[in-house]
């Protein structure tokens, strides 16, 4: 497959932090061929890692989903610089998407687990 | 109402952070009623001022749902220290709710959102 979507977790030493990522991150790399989660920073796999691998795998285009809840310094500045590095070092072309959190489906799913948990705090 | 859902962001000095913030628990708070959302630093409404505005309006217990991905220092550490302060500053029980995503709700809302995305771009 030549395009490839990576989910982009902000990452951390804490192993509990990367597991609630992973579990996140679980349903999509079921649901969709070939995509991969990768991290910022602080943990592996990083970003670096996970376009070269897919690089030499012989995908060109790589799409990066963040799994951020909104645009902060990191995503309007720091991954920008990342993928212009990452695009120049491996001739491919990497798109980002808008944080999750940007989506109306997340603030629906917000509200339907808070429903979920009213409903079993009630009984 | 005695009890008082308040869904908690980090707080940014950016207005478009908060933006996308609001509008990610606009759907919670139009279904649940009396729910609020504050920022646990850099922006208003602060969880002491809903805090505090609950207290003098008769609510004495609080579940605050963190808008956080995943547990890191903040909710391990900062958000419990602030509860507690303000638990005994104004004689009321708060209590802290798992991070959003750690609901299986959200990792199935972020898969729906990327096949929507890949539909989208597909067409």
């Amino acid at each position: 497959m030549n395009h490839r979507i990576i989910l982009l977790a902000h990452g951390s030493s804490d192993k509990r932090w990367c597991d609630t990522f992973e579990q996140l991150a679980s349903p999509t790399l079921d649901a969709v061929p070939d995509s991969r989660i990768a991290y910022m920073e602080l943990a592996e796999p990083s970003l670096d890692t996970i376009i070269t691998e897919g690089t030499a795998e012989g995908v060109s285009q790589f799409t990066i989903v963040p799994l951020f809840l909104a645009a902060g310094r990191h995503l309007r500045k720091d991954v920008p610089a990342m993928i212009s590095e990452l695009e120049k070092a491996n001739g491919v072309t990497i798109k980002l998407a808008p944080p999750i959190g940007e989506n109306p489906l997340l603030g629906q799913a917000i509200r339907d687990l808070v429903l979920q948990q009213l409903d079993t705090s009630a009984t």
